[in-house]
């Protein structure tokens, strides 16, 4: 497809914030635009008529995970993932780079590919560049990802700069296997923490004129500030005509940050997790609806909320759903989070039209109380430490996906 | 409220079925009706719009789950349970009985009541007839339960007989202790499989003019056809001016066949147990779905059905959805199991209008598979022994709340 699928609306005088369209044979996407996580081909506790009606124009899924579960030939029987999971919008697939270095096992990586274990069944695996563009297109993603090396955050300089290397080289042959013309291809810039390696790749990747450019490697445990400064570097290097895609990053904070540096699309399963454990995005930040507060509360989680749980249930009624582990409860929490995030993209691409997203930003970061950094780092990297794998015969640690 | 609250508008010519209507003060009730199961104040992994849409009329709650989560004072503060949980239609509540026999543990019985241990956090609590009307008014549901004694199922004799004159006993101090005028209170007819302790419970309860009937302790491993007897033989004691319902049966066979003899209200936790299970209905039996037969299946479960779920998905993808335990499967599958039980009672109650009721149940058991008998049959009483508890100070087994 022709780099016109993108659409350059309006650019920000203030910040780099953009508002663009995007254009796929599915249909178009207004950006800056969160995209929710459909990792098994399903939002989880959601039907897709939902997650429309909820204003999400375009679906994550995942390679790693639709190929071993239900597998590709299921889902070539029906002509491609939006059929099989009954999704008619756009879809972006994610190449398995991040879960085969996350999720599985046994990990033999060489310039040709990378043998895995299923973290399944432990069976295995070979993905090379070739074979995961070959998979994308059986599943017939709108935007389809390069394979990627993905190093652990704390692997240091030089395995870094080999996993930028490898990635190069991937990109390369991802885009000399694509066979289909309707599908667009995203290179993704690794380089960890290092600006000269992310600044080597961006210009490599450039070079070979992909119609979009992902960030790949970041909230990974570094501090947000880090993140951030990374995020501006590389968004610098990319080309100002080409979609930005920060991958798995989407606290409701991470967003306007993202956006006010120049970013169109974000993926994280972030929203629906902490969803799932009860954890509600408000306007001064999140609450626990399973904290003993929430008892007697006849308000709903967010009176101004217009969610579906807010018009219809108090936060009493949340709270006894989630104390009785009933399964309704992970539904409601997830239509509640997910509205947040909708309506937070649609404000913001609103605010960038009529010149006034600087003061939503400054509005919305200093209303809503994020997790105490010191705090969330500890708990972040407390949980890789808990979760990585070290059997991938470097011992060194990979995070796992959070989804 | 006066009998007049139950209308028959057509008595069966070639059977016991009748097609009523049942008045409350949350609308009107089409009978023969089941009810679905919103045991902690939600039909599992459903909105209440959804289980509307689906035509139903009226829920069951329980009192027992819903004085321990979210306890009383909490739906005291709105009200009742009907704004609790955002359910405007008819709600039934079971008394708690047969929780308090099969959940709780360390049961002490008098006459005056019975003393029991949460099975969430082994608190210790008091039921007595007075308090279960108490708790029942505070719920505020339509048609009320009196305090009962469910026996053991192979209890003997001597038990069944105490616990049958207890429940009559209970039943007198429960219509003495109602302080509301806008619920009814039904009692119920328990007497295990005993033809003489039915009938002189069944003659007891009608003499104190209750404004409807339950027949209590069956579906708990007799046979079938012992329990279809049983049902026979009940329904015959009882005034034809007033509902009966019969307390915990809903497998589809079981729905006809109860209909047959002059049931008119149903509830059963199975068609929504079984459906979490994979196990779905279709007019030729169940299936399970989890088979590896529907792996690639591009049908939906039942072509034939105009549920969400088979209107919109394959059979494939909810194969997918259960092997790989995404939460949607659970409530796909629940809305598809619903809908069948929805419309084959739709279709009862119009065929009992048209007078080919007959030729319904006739068809229906013909084209259904109902589970293997002594399979069936060796299965339940081997989940009954695995899961009974016998801590009650009697020896006793009693069958657990299947929920």
């Amino acid at each position: 497809m022709s780099d016109s699928n993108f659409r350059l609306l309006k650019t920000d005088a203030q910040s780099k914030a953009r508002r663009g369209e995007l254009t796929t044979p599915h249909g178009k996407v207004q950006t800056p635009a969160f995209l929710p996580v459909a990792t098994q081909g399903t939002v989880k506790t959601l039907l897709p008529d939902e997650v429309r009606g909820m204003g999400y124009a375009m679906l994550l899924s995942n390679t790693y995970h639709l190929y071993l579960r239900p597998g590709l030939p299921v889902i070539e029987r029906f002509g491609g993932l939006h059929r099989f999971m009954g999704w008619d919008g756009p879809i972006l697939t994610d190449s398995g780079g991040y879960q085969v270095f996350s999720l599985a096992t046994l990990r033999r990586i060489t310039d040709k590919g990378v043998t895995f274990r299923s973290h399944i069944d432990g069976s295995e695996h070979l993905f090379t560049p070739e074979l995961a563009v070959q998979f994308q297109e059986i599943i017939g993603a709108d935007i389809i990802m390069a394979l990627d090396e993905c190093p652990a955050p704390d692997g240091g300089f030089e395995k870094v700069r080999e996993a930028a290397r490898r990635t190069h080289l991937w990109a390369e042959r991802c885009l000399k296997a694509q066979r289909r013309c309707d599908q667009m291809l995203y290179a993704i810039v690794q380089g960890g923490t290092f600006p000269e390696l992310r600044r080597e790749l961006a210009r490599f990747l450039t070079a070979l004129d992909f119609p979009g450019y992902a960030i790949g490697g970041l909230s990974l445990g570094e501090p947000k500030k880090e993140m951030n400064a990374i995020i501006k570097e590389t968004v610098a290097l990319l080309p100002p005509g080409k979609p930005r895609y920060l991958m798995g990053v989407g606290s409701p904070e991470d967003l306007v940050e993202g956006v006010a540096r120049g970013i169109d699309l974000f993926d994280c399963a972030l929203p629906t997790r902490v969803a799932r454990n009860g954890s509600l995005f408000t306007r001064s930040g999140r609450i626990n609806i399973r904290n003993a507060a929430y008892r007697q509360v006849e308000q709903p989680v967010d009176p101004k909320c217009d969610c579906h749980t807010c018009r219809t249930f108090s936060a009493a009624y949340l709270h006894h759903l989630f104390n009785s582990r009933e399964l309704l409860a992970y539904r409601l929490a997830t239509l509640h989070n997910l509205t947040f995030i909708s309506r937070l993209m649609a404000q913001i691409r609103d605010s960038i039209m009529d010149g006034s997203f600087n003061s939503l930003k400054d509005e919305f970061l200093a209303g809503y109380r994020t997790t105490n950094e010191p705090v969330r780092l500890e708990q972040k990297r407390k949980w890789l430490r808990e979760h990585v794998s070290t059997d991938d015969g470097t011992g060194q640690p990979y995070p796992p996906a959070m989804m």
